[in-house]
């Protein structure tokens, strides 16, 4: 086959002129002689590079210059082993508001290093919904409150930022960053892996609260330490530069296309296109989430008669849709409709729905 | 210019076959509709480009299948910090020999968690010797010793396994992994960044004796601890795919030529003819390592007169030489002739370096 519209949750599919243009200069970059690849961290051609994905991030995001930003190795797992280590006090609490798979690997990643608090939980109800704020427990002298803003798998999403008070709040935003404008201000962390909206597998980004840099922590090594990363602007030690460059690929690409409020205006449009034709298929087909914190980056549906599950996934990859299989934690089907996944994929994936009941209905 | 000869330390040359490959598979992965960067790690795919990479790597290294083979995120860094929570107990001794600037970065690392104690030193020569295997003062009780088996930075370079008697041997190999035959069965642990000689940046390895994932360690989060990693395959999180793709090329092409008895006579043939360059060049260029223990991988060397560094840089950069600058801590010239960097590279080094003399002497 040619190239499928991909609707893998992350890995996931890339822009295709960011693969052209990383294909176009794999041998060399930009006359220096030597792949991006190949090229020193330290040397000029790579620090351009690494302070241009900065700085477009930045943009892109809005990003206060009160935060650092961080490009680190590892995915959002990693990132959330550190938190704890960076920002608690040994024995001090941390308040963790489970809504999905990713929020219990953020807790079983702190409690080791911190004495995790699960102030709500969605789970009783199989996350198909978000735990209300006025029903949350939070902790006194928390050392922050943690959300996953999008769980990638349960497809739940918050649509507002919950206010904590004067509690910083740390928020995985692996799957959704840059999908929608977003108020940074409102956060003391905001991290994730990169590949799922933002570019590249193999990378990940904190941005960070100046000031929380300031908070002494646990005794760890150098490299677990976000205060030494952000001395040495990521570069404490050989960073994925290629990974980082292809990540500034990406996001100069987002800038191009007109930034979140166009990347938000678009997923609008996704989202409500491939939910209606879930709503509409008289029960053919079903997503089970409250449709007031639905994702807007992964959708999750369920045939009525999962022996239809083989037939559905073979039939789409002959019509060049790919990655739909569901996460082996819920089944299913699940579609992640990124950035990088033009409003053309989702019309097709609708197509082919609709083709399918009525072939198999 | 067109593709120079790149003297890079790491990232570091690739071999050209394995950035064509990737070039032509950029868009799309052996029908599979998609790159291989943006393909599930779980998939059909991706699973079999990382078993084929774990399995050349076990033929190329000849790994005995007591060891497991970890492929993971980070640098060597990373990994230094995680040998003492995973093989020491709280408050245990580990013995580190200290032969260079990455050895120090190893004691750094682990110092937070383990009572890492210097067993020998070369600093006090400005390491450039081995500090005599007779003159060690190993730990009663040690949880390990841990050498860096060549210093990318000093150029000294272990000729030997030294031997340590029945504490297990944790060594760095990031600079000299498959540059000749190993015995890995003397080590207990050999680890490194594959961004020197075994692949690209952005991914690190570990090789690790099954019997040392029993030990309890210290307390640490999942994502690092090294036995949950093993139990997954490496991914018990995202991996980085890409990463580990064109780790898997390059092992493959080091297999295809010949494997590592092959780069072994290359490499020595290349180390002899830099080494004779600069020693019979009556002092205009001089290396200070102490013959005995100078490495194959990384040759620093220095002018006669630093006021030529500038022009002798410039002058290699268009004759198509690149990466030559040595590392801040040492200053002058520093080439790093790992196996990809082909004979012809080193020769065109030599006949510049001869030229070089003719035209400033």
């Amino acid at each position: 086959m040619s190239r499928a519209h991909n609707f893998s949750a992350g890995p996931a599919t890339l822009p295709e002129p960011v693969l052209r243009q990383a294909q176009q200069e794999m041998l060399e970059w930009h006359g220096a002689g030597a792949s991006i690849v190949e090229l020193s961290h330290r040397g000029p051609e790579f620090l351009q590079v690494a302070a241009q994905a900065e700085a477009d991030l930045r943009t892109l995001l809005s990003i206060p210059s009160d935060y650092a930003v961080l490009f680190l190795s590892g995915g959002a797992t990693m990132l959330q082993a550190l938190l704890p280590l960076n920002f608690a006090a040994p024995g001090q609490a941390a308040d963790y508001v489970l809504s999905g798979h990713w929020g219990k690997t953020a807790i079983k990643q702190a409690r080791p290093c911190v004495a995790a608090n699960i102030a709500a939980s969605s789970e009783a109800g199989g996350f198909r919904d978000l735990p209300a704020r006025d029903a949350w427990q939070l902790s006194d002298g928390a050392a922050y409150v943690h959300i996953t803003a999008n769980e990638t798998i349960h497809g739940v999403e918050f649509r507002e930022v919950p206010d904590v008070g004067g509690v910083p709040l740390f928020a995985d935003f692996s799957s959704s960053i840059a999908s929608e404008p977003l108020d940074i201000s409102r956060f003391g962390v905001v991290y994730g892996g990169a590949q799922k909206n933002l570019g590249p597998v193999g990378i990940s980004f904190a941005i960070v609260r100046r000031d929380l840099l300031g908070r002494q922590g646990q005794p760890r090594a150098e490299i677990l330490d976000y205060r030494a990363h952000a001395a040495k602007e990521s570069m404490l030690n050989t960073p994925p530069t290629w990974n980082w460059y292809l990540l500034g690929l990406t996001v100069k690409w987002m800038l191009d296309e007109g930034g979140v409020a166009e990347f938000a205006r678009r997923n609008a449009r996704k989202a409500a296109a491939l939910y209606a034709a879930i709503d509409g298929s008289d029960g053919y087909y079903r997503n089970e989430v409250s449709p007031a914190v639905r994702s807007r980056m992964n959708v999750p549906f369920f045939l009525h008669d999962a022996a239809l599950d083989k037939a559905f996934l073979e039939e789409a990859r002959a019509a060049g849709l790919i990655g739909l299989k569901g996460h082996r934690a819920l089944g299913g089907m699940r579609a992640s409709i990124y950035n990088a996944m033009p409003e053309a994929g989702v019309q097709a994936l609708v197509d082919f729905m609709g083709d399918f009941r009525t072939r198999h209905g």
